[in-house]
């Protein structure tokens, strides 16, 4: 699988109910990369404890999925804290994850930020600067994983924090490389056949055809694959057998 | 001040209305050891970034004070978790609080259990086991402050976990060793000189009067002043000059 | 369907990504009455607006299900608080529930604990009383769901507070009545056919047949079936098509 | 006191720690209104209960003071929510409230929206409408505490719900009528008697002399006096004295 990595998010859950170990153990033959969230936006320590266990076992790198401390609205919602109080959100999450990974004599891989998080930082350099300090003060060889083309990116490449350009396999993209919001209709990609074709063009060519038709430039170092939702396993298999190949 | 170590739990607040800095920092010229709260029964991120600072800065050694998730009743509360449970809900926070340390090139001293957590393991074996555990796998040479003659103490030296022996200057003893309840009328020793002559004696004597007129060996190796009631600087500032001389 | 009625416990989701809309009402049409999660266990106020919704267009009562504040751990922790805080916490979560009635033109129908609180209630009279007194105080007529036998359902006796005696169709009994513990390995009933049968004999006979094999008397005014588990719709219709016959 | 209220925002604490209660029965004798905290951005069942009680024996009227379900910064930090979610968490916590005011024979007065729920809809009139709306279908006779001259009363109106239009004692003004940020450095009056003087003038001749020293009308039904800080006490009694006059 040159060039590109597979993450997905994990643990996104808190309590008995809701903790679908399954569906999270399937998932793990066709994904590289774990995103691990850390009881901000969901999760608790169960879960992540249980998590770092599967992932070591199946030879999956883990990195930390801190969000806004906002389980109410699964962090997806914006929320204006100063830049300080990013960087001790990220601090915290990060070093709440990797006392699970020491434990087991291992260590974190990387860092993705979450929902509104990641989507605020992604356009703002001053939030994108904090949560990439975060990363590096806490450890400089960590490797933060942003949208592709964002603040995040650049914002790391400034302090020569390591990074990796994120892409979607099934989200469609704007002509000026930003993901179509999801409020959009035309926002997600509905069959797996499409969504490997937007993938192979971005892995293969470096390009992708925005919902306008226009073929813009795009860098793709990890793709994302969705957890959830009735398709993900059947879009999760062709994701990698497509790049497997 | 030789034999013995002053601590005082502190950062026990969230949000903005709560947080007493000013007394916080008052009280630091008295103290060797600060036990942070991480978040679970008090604290914030934010909360926990400045006093590790404040710390720092005052050559305070800075020790996790992890509780039960329960802000509303402080972490005073009995919950019954499961080992696995407990030892996850220590790990995470102690994770959290070293983050902090870390970033400004210091480490964790000790782990102090608050409220509920500190009394239930204190008398329940298989709980202390698995707070010990915890802290073990985490960092072998942290120090484990555990109530005296306690479970967590004896636990901490069945695996070889560094440990100190916690007195309280201001709460009476029965004969068995354990501390009076706080539901009792004489819990509570009222005077400040009082406070000093029950501690000298635990220090120099290793002994103490039980409220009823019992003498009882008492190993005496850090003693808890606490941050919060009218007279926590009086009490503070006795303690402190008692043991100086 | 005379003499008994068959409760879901419902809406015991927070957040964007676990709520299963869909599940919740396809299980609407074989019940009767909803305990809605009034969010400290479970819920959040965006969840309770959308099944109140639903169950008054569906003709369904609705109860409030109050439980300890505790989302961690689902509210299935046992937690030690005072009378006081038990009316408190119940008497919040019933009030904040009936607003969303209220401005509908409605009013609330019963109220049954949750989890922990349920099953300490259903042992310990004072825990029951408080309980029971919250309940009474907000208004009189409402109606207890309690574990038929269980203090719960003689406190409301004993106050003349109305309740209904609540059995379960896929748990088994042990000889003093009371449910046999979730840990002991035949603690479910497995099979559709052997929970229908089972429920027949208690609302026809006013028996059930215990684990040992002892016939013992028991009082079924209210069944509750789960929303959760793979069988669910299975057990549901079973239930529902046994009694309506 | 003709003409004029004064509130206080009260119960703006979490577990055992922090509550202050000497402090707010102190400022009772000063005040005709109480802005109760409802739990989500402080706040807590128990301390609902104790300062319901205390206001009814001190004859002095209780409202709700809903905010942003986030005490990590005491509901003070803007959060985007749908109005939906707004009517919803509004209407939660008045329902709450209402609870404890019901099971004593009382009923709430008014609902007075907290910090950053207060401050943005005071400008977004959608969110405005959504709380309005809330307390609207709650009771229509339920009074709305707002900034006067905010989209808060203009909304109230709007569907005829009975308003007060709120001032500050202790705040300046800009010459738009809005309150100088807390962020600049003239937001806050200092001095008690410089308090007094503004109040009276906007009480007796309705209008304002902003910072730039123009005079602005401004309708003053209401004013606020805040509970914290260390002149709390003598700037509530200055304030109650002058009106009383």
């Amino acid at each position: 699988m040159p060039g590109i990595d597979i993450n997905c998010d994990m643990g996104e859950s808190t309590g008995l109910w809701q903790y679908s170990l399954e569906k999270d153990i399937s998932l793990l033959q066709y994904i590289n990369s774990m995103n691990l969230a850390c009881g901000f936006h969901a999760g608790d320590p169960h879960t992540m404890h249980e998590l770092v266990d599967l992932a070591l076992h199946a030879g999956i790198a883990v990195g930390a999925h801190p969000g806004f401390d906002d389980k109410e609205n699964f962090g997806r919602t914006d929320i204006q804290l100063s830049p300080e109080k990013i960087y001790e959100i990220v601090l915290y999450q990060v070093g709440a994850l990797e006392a699970f990974l020491r434990v087991m004599g291992a260590s974190l891989h990387h860092v993705k930020p979450h929902g509104a998080l990641y989507n605020m930082a992604a356009k703002d350099a001053v939030m994108a600067a904090a949560i990439c300090k975060a990363v590096f003060d806490f450890d400089d060889t960590l490797i933060l994983y942003g949208l592709s083309g964002s603040k995040l990116i650049s914002e790391a490449e400034r302090i020569s924090l390591p990074s990796r350009s994120e892409v979607f396999a099934d989200r469609t993209y704007q002509d000026d490389g930003s993901l179509t919001p999801r409020s959009m209709p035309n926002a997600l990609i509905q069959s797996a056949d499409q969504s490997v074709a937007q993938l192979m063009q971005m892995v293969t060519q470096g390009v992708i055809t925005s919902i306008s038709g226009k073929t813009i430039p795009i860098k793709a170092e990890t793709v994302c694959i969705h957890g959830d939702g009735k398709h993900a396993l059947e879009f999760a298999r062709a994701v990698h057998d497509a790049l497997a190949k």
